[in-house]
Parts: structure tokens; C-alpha cells; sequence
């Protein structure tokens, strides 16, 4: 959590462009534990991926899933997605990519790493966790 | 947005049926822009879908991500879902194919298109995009 | 509904794996019919999975859809998280794969099987559809 799944056409993102975009994505969470930030990249084969009906030529559909209630109301959420929009915008007009993104909101009580419930938003646990960059027991 | 993620039994969906599902899939959304409309096919290899905890024969497993607040009660929650289902029913009957669809509501906060927040719905912004079959800058 | 789509580096889980522990999957949800239990796996390529921006060694990532309001509150999400954690920890461990997992909530009034709203929980007709172990005309 927060988990990225990045739809692409056929032949637009090489391994090079996925690290980097990987890269970007987890800065974006600086702060938190860095392993926290999964990215799954999902390249199109032919016929299974469609826009508006028609396959897309250079086309990046992402869908993330990020905890709710880490952006409380629409202030939060519009700083959010912008700051989203800058980190990402950049790398899409580079490569004239077209994009979408959409992030899903899940429960915090609902999440479990290394069968451990994580440590709340600026524990000692987070800290510990994003210090050691691995999910130790805490408390 | 909306994003739909087909999953289906190897060889029980080919290129054409595909791109009939896609375009069915997208004239459920008549009057929004087409381009909206993304849709995702992923076809089971050996051993990775599961059903009750066995390997079905002829399954469809679709998931959508969707605008929430579009059905903000339970009376559109049914007169959707319903609509849904005459679209797909006679697609998936005629195939002999067993299918489950469940769909999920996300912000529209929490959106972008080609780097841009999409109108409202029903906004002249809106009505650009549908006519001009792109994401163009509005407003 | 539910939906496991369960992400995991390459070669760290084979078919015996998988339906080793979809079968686990499914036994979490005893009492409902089964076939409401599907479980996806995705083995990821070459430089499709990051964790952190790396490329994780033993990996598995997995994110589940699963119906809103049958955890009402955080006492009850907390009795699901954790019976969940009992049932995966063990294969986890056994098995030296890291893993993180995460639940989405999903409307009971967004959901079709086989063209059918499913019935209501604990009525006649889920006992007549976990009975036939297939989705029957009730009611």
C-alpha cells in the first residue's frame, strides 16, 4: 500500500522507462517506509486493451490503491492529485504517451504486512520500519 | 474511468469477441466521452484462476472501477446494475460462459485524464471532449 | 466476490502453490457458496514488479475486493484481518516469501452472477445456491 497498477500498450514502456517511473512514484511517498510503494506494470498483448472501443496506440492507464482517510476532504485530495499530476506529467509528454489515472481509497484496518497490522502515521514504529526499511516488530 | 478488468478462461474469449464485449462495454456510457471507457482483457494461463478453489471451465470475472457519487442511492445502484446486466447477459449466454461482475466506486477527486482533472458531468467541458473525441484543455 | 488478485515475483509460487492456497482462500469463507470465492494470480516478467523501486526477490503482493458492510466497524474488521492473517501467515513463513495484502470494500448492490442479483446473507436462497454449489433462480 499504496499499490500502482500500470496498464500500458504494447511497446511504449521498456524496462528502462518502468524503473524510472517506479522510481518517481515511490519518491512521491518520501517520508514513508520506502517498501511500502508496490508497482505493477501490466503490458498490453494484442486485442486486450481497448479505448473507447479501439485499441490504443501509445496509451498508460494507471489505477492505484491508497489507504482512506490520509486525504480527509476535497482541499487534500486536489493537493494530492496535483502533486500526483506534476510527478507524472513530465514523464508522459517525454515519451507523448496519452495517460489516465485514477486512485481507489482503502481501509487502514484493512491492510497487513508481513502479517503485521503496520504502524500508525508518524509512530515510532513507521519510523522504525522506514529507518530499517524492512517490517520489524515494533512496540 | 470507468476502467473495466476482464478476466477469462483461456481460449473461451477471441480477438473478435473481445472487441464486441469492448464496444458493448462502451455504448453503456452513450453521452460521456468514448475515450472514458477503458477496458482490459486478461486471459487465464495454466494454474493462475481459480474458482471455488478449482480451475473453471468458461469463466468471465469482471471488475470495474467507477465514478462513485454518479449512483449516489440504492434505487441507481439497481436501476444500473440492471442496465449493466442487459448488456452483457445476452453476450455472455450466447457463448455459454459463466460470469461474475462486481463493480467499485472511486473518487472523482481523485482523477485524471492527460494530465488534467475532467469536467463535471454535464459541463460544456464535458460536451467538448464527448464532440471533440479527445482530452482537450476546456474552460 | 470476494477477489483475490494476488501479484507474485516470479518462480517464488507453482501450480501446486497456487491451488494450495486458493483452496486456503476459499476454506476463509466457509458457510457461503463457494464459487463466490475467485482467485487470480499474475507472475510477474522481467521489470513488471517493484517494490520500493527495486525488484523484490520473494514477493508476493495481494489485493482483495470483497463486499462493503459485512465488517460494519473497526472491531470486526479487526476479527477478519486478523482470521485472514492466521490462514496466509503459515504458507507465507513456510514458504520465506514476504508478502503484504490489502482489502477493498466493494457495494453488494454493484454485484451480478450469472445475470442474477445473489441473495441476501443467510437467506434461503445463499443456503440454496451454497447447497446446488451453482447460481440457481431463488426465491
Amino acid at each position: 500500500m499504496p499499490l500502482w497498477t500500470i496498464h500500458h500498450s504494447a511497446e511504449c514502456l521498456n524496462v528502462e522507462d518502468r524503473r524510472a517511473l517506479a522510481a518517481d512514484i515511490t519518491g512521491l511517498y518520501s517520508g514513508l517506509p520506502r517498501f511500502y510503494v508496490g508497482v505493477v506494470y501490466v503490458e498490453a498483448g494484442p486485442g486486450t486493451l481497448f479505448v473507447g472501443g479501439v485499441t490504443p496506440r501509445r496509451f498508460v492507464r494507471v489505477g492505484v490503491d491508497q489507504i482512506a482517510r490520509t486525504l480527509p476532504d476535497a482541499a487534500a485530495r486536489e493537493w494530492w492529485i496535483d502533486k500526483v499530476n506534476r510527478r507524472l506529467a513530465p514523464f508522459m509528454s517525454q515519451r507523448e504517451l496519452d495517460w489516465e489515472l485514477h486512485i481507489d481509497e482503502t481501509s487502514r484496518d484493512l491492510w497487513l504486512i508481513q502479517g503485521m497490522r503496520p504502524p500508525m502515521p508518524g509512530s515510532p514504529g513507521e519510523t522504525l520500519w522506514r529507518d530499517r526499511a524492512e517490517p520489524v516488530p515494533y512496540e
